[in-house]
């Protein structure tokens, strides 16, 4: 297909999204556009505009996602689903979420001009929010896709300024669904394009990700309540030391998870000590883990294993701990044939791609388990992402284009 | 001697303790008593007062260090010296300082009482400063009275108030030593009481610990520069945690310590990391180690090989790893002839003692280099110090002023 022009297609990707961008711009770096903002309502018009240049019928739902759709010309009640969020993080980068809608884009016009109207319709959407960086509440854009976003969960939420869910969609000129539960009938298919967020396919020196799991995740906040004392005047076996008992737990839990191996990630990434002072031995320590897996049997082992263990080493160091977990959410299987699709491209083309899972959530683990689903990922430069740092090079971004429009065309044009 | 009225005796000090407690009470908790607060002046002016009222000669040396004094008849340029610091911490106990203050009187008192004046003089002093809590320079009394204070490292302190050192010193109606190097040549030994401040006594069912040494210090921050990356999308292998770096570091110097066993201690008391966000793995962390040992030989041995552990820790996780010592205090050794003859009255009176060292820091260290020093410990109850919480039973209390009082007789009225 575009093999011979990728890096001319990836600058034009470029291009794009670095005009997108700038309607977001944030003076303190990057973009910033947050859900029912100015700057996302502007976005998404500028984004319309685009799509009906092209001759793409184009409409917003109820709550304000945008969708671009070449018409089929057989399976009319039948549509393959492209596309990404188009919120951003407070001081995000312009790929997360804008290079899966601009891809769609790119891939719908170059189906159009080069193969003329498909068998089933395609569609390419601009999703309201993914994120949660306005609203503590996140995929409000694919929730609302699939039936699953609930009205109640939202209208009270206050953003940092306080205004209201509420005031916030009627600003923007949008409002609930009418029917909160119903979802589209008429997509059998959902492909999200999207950056990795990690590092894994730069390690690897490859081009493209096909994604097969993504994650299912377990957080925990964990409490070791032991002594305080003077760390001069109290000798090593009269301590109940908070902070030796973290250490101890927390290289079990290193431990643990290399022993497990990939996909198997686990993760202490904050610390409250008390009270957190070079002469005193600390009495109290609060820390975070985060485990993934794509197996939910996987993920329950190793939590309960670690869990286990964390309670040993309390033991034996006569602490007390408490494991709290808040979080627990399910991997998600992506559907086998589109995944077989999409990779049967990458070898059409000599892509060198990798098979992988998703260590980070995205819209397509709300659509998964309604509609067959699919991801594919490109490169994010040393794995860098919600920073104005982000980066993808040219050439990775028309690999992922090229791509996609492989396999929209295999589930748009073919019977 | 007054063996058969600890408890007595023990109930007196308590009553004079809480007196001047009371002087400086925080409205917050325990005492506050600053370096040349009024509070701290009152309670100057109140001890003189109590001095002077059982006959003791009295008087301020340039600093503000009070003494009260016993006439020598025979050997009248000898002294004997005891007593300890009247400052607090900010919201301190009632024992911490205080407590070798009025045993000092308590003894004098006693000593004169029952033997008349003796061959040496004695003397009690109250210190001006010990803990650095006004202004950051520790020990500004004992320094005085020994010839090491220097005028220039604290005349340009500021207090949290922003008053100067030499502000505060002359509100006080104090001034500079006239020649800060002059050292008093007549003191002969210096007995100082205090609060164990530990656990130790209380631990092992002791009412007295007779001090051999003070324990040097060394302290360190400890910088690990790691790679912050999302937790979910970077597999364990391509990790550099810096929290996984700290947690193997932390668990080797606790490890290290338990095997050198007493009286090394280490103590890992604080640590920031950085983002310290439960999701993404820390890319930096900054924590403290705070090592002691009676021994510098020891204290060198064990500071370079947990260097050499740590930096080997950093190099298998491919973390860079900056280690900084801030702090090089060398051990001290009390005196061997009053520490003997401290131990010779607890046998006397059939005493539960125990030959010990300070892990913590005192005016004693800084004495003794200068002048033969010893001191003598009482149990903290649950090792607590720098409370409002400090306790220690009133027997023992007791038995501090007893054993106080057993060898300023041997050093004072003996020939």
């Amino acid at each position: 297909m575009v093999s011979s022009t990728n890096s001319n297609a990836g600058e034009a990707i470029e291009d794009k999204l670095q005009w997108l961008g700038k309607i977001a711009a944030d003076p303190k770096g990057g973009i910033s556009r947050l859900l029912y903002s100015p700057e996302w309502a502007e976005t998404q018009r500028v984004l319309k505009q685009l799509f009906e240049e092209e001759g793409f019928s184009t409409g917003y739902d109820e709550v304000g996602n945008l969708f671009g759709r070449l018409e089929g010309t057989k399976y009319k009640d039948e549509t393959v689903l492209t596309g990404s969020h188009i919120d951003s993080v407070i001081n995000g980068g312009i790929y997360d979420g804008q290079y899966g809608v601009i891809t769609g884009y790119f891939a719908l016009k170059y189906l159009q001009e080069n193969y003329g109207p498909p068998l089933r319709n395609i569609e390419v959407v601009s999703m309201a929010e993914e994120e949660g960086s306005r609203f503590s509440y996140t995929c409000w854009g694919s929730k609302n896709i699939v039936g699953l976003a609930k009205t109640e969960d939202v209208s009270a939420l206050k953003d940092a300024d306080s205004v209201s869910f509420d005031e916030a969609i009627r600003a923007a000129g949008f409002d609930y669904k009418k029917n909160p539960e119903a979802a589209r009938e008429d997509i059998k298919s959902f492909i999200e394009v999207h950056v990795e967020q990690g590092n894994v396919l730069e390690t690897e020196g490859k081009a493209v990700g096909v994604v097969q799991y993504i994650v299912g995740q377990r957080r925990f906040t964990i409490t070791v309540n032991g002594q305080a004392n003077h760390a001069g005047t109290t000798p090593m076996g009269y301590r109940k030391d908070a902070m030796n008992a973290v250490s101890r737990m927390s290289y079990a839990i290193n431990d643990l998870a290399l022993a497990y191996g990939d996909p198997l990630i686990a993760t202490v990434g904050s610390i409250a000590l008390e009270p957190n002072t070079p002469n005193v031995i600390p009495g109290k320590a609060i820390f975070s883990l985060d485990v993934r897996h794509t197996n939910k049997d996987a993920l329950v082992k190793f939590t309960n294993e670690i869990k286990a263990e964390i309670n040993e080493i309390a033991k034996l160091l006569g602490v007390e701990v408490d494991i709290d977990m808040y979080m627990d959410a399910e991997p998600v299987t992506m559907d086998k044939t589109i995944v077989k699709t999409i990779e049967e491209q990458c070898h059409k083309s000599n892509l060198n791609y990798k098979m992988m899972h998703s260590g980070a959530g995205h819209d397509a683990q709300i659509i998964a388990p309604v509609v067959p689903t699919a991801m594919i990922f490109v490169p994010s430069h040393n794995g860098i992402s919600h920073s104005p740092s982000e980066y993808t090079e040219t050439k990775d971004l028309g690999e992922g284009l090229h791509t996609l429009i492989g396999t929209l065309y295999e589930l748009g044009y073919k019977e």
